[in-house]
């Protein structure tokens, strides 16, 4: 089957800070047409980090959105044209204060596909030192440390609610090996 | 800390079909103000569904805001007031054929917490029978089945990029003992 979905015609909605919306009007595969309702994001990085003593950082903070507070790992949004690694890089120091010297990709993910683009690289960092933090003005953060158990035992009772944690947590459970 | 983001006043942007667009201006924990691009959406489900051979269901779709297809697990909006449980087993049926007998609850999670309050519930299904497929009119999808070893693969080289794909499997590799 050739999938695909021509824009015939589009309308702006809005532009925003961090997002713009347009709908568009598409040709499907049997040659109707259809309206897809589009939310535009510039990407995002995020970065699972192990300090030396084997303790994952997450980091809290409120989710207007959800309308509470999430654990999520430390994450941030591309600026334009800016490299992803070094935009995790940046986000995980800023965030936690802790610099990587260096990170390993683990996967992009498109957390709502059926309606944005927002796509969001997910990086593994170790070997961790640590400085100090400088969240963005109007960012409020506390920093979490958890044991890979705690992890662990979090992900099984479902209280970890953010994609992007979940995947890398649990891509780390399924990949490192951690002696202690 | 107290986590809080109090709104002040919102905007109704758009109205539309999937998602809804509010900007609300809030107070932040420090007193001072700022904006929230909000999009709200009915929320939505999932299912990771494995046949009596052991193969995982998945489903190729062209997604427009990522403007290629995705292989993805069957998924579906939530009907208004729809429970959740049901919505899932609905889904798998209209997007597959296949029924399942019971369906475990995996994780629920936030696509994109940062601009959506889309929450997404996972569930797990065996015992799977064929029936027949009905899915939406203007919807096209290709089902594609694979072996528990290529899902595995794909993983690790990053090829699947959904987030509650990648977030079915690596739940399903970490927890469920496969025997041929």
């Amino acid at each position: 089957m050739e999938f695909n979905e021509k824009t015939i015609s589009k309308e702006s909605i809005y532009q925003g800070k961090i997002i713009d919306l347009e709908v568009h009007e598409v040709e499907l595969i049997n040659g109707e047409s259809s309206k897809r309702e589009l939310v535009f994001h510039n990407g995002a990085v995020a970065v699972c980090a192990l300090t030396p003593d084997n303790k994952i950082v997450l980091v809290k903070q409120f989710r207007k959105p959800c309308e509470k507070p999430l654990l999520e790992i430390p994450a941030g949004k591309l600026d334009q044209g800016e490299n992803r690694e070094e935009a995790a890089a940046r986000e995980l120091e800023e965030e936690t204060g802790y610099r990587a010297k260096s990170l390993q990709w683990v996967t992009d993910m498109y957390g709502s596909p059926g309606f944005s683009n927002e796509r969001l690289s997910i990086y593994f960092a170790d070997q961790l030192e640590k400085g100090d933090m400088h969240p963005d003005e109007d960012e409020f953060i506390e920093i979490q440390l958890f044991s890979i158990e705690e992890i662990a035992e979090m992900l099984q009772r479902g209280e970890l609610e953010d994609a992007k944690t979940i995947i890398a947590l649990q891509h780390m459970l399924l990949n490192y090996n951690h002696s202690k």
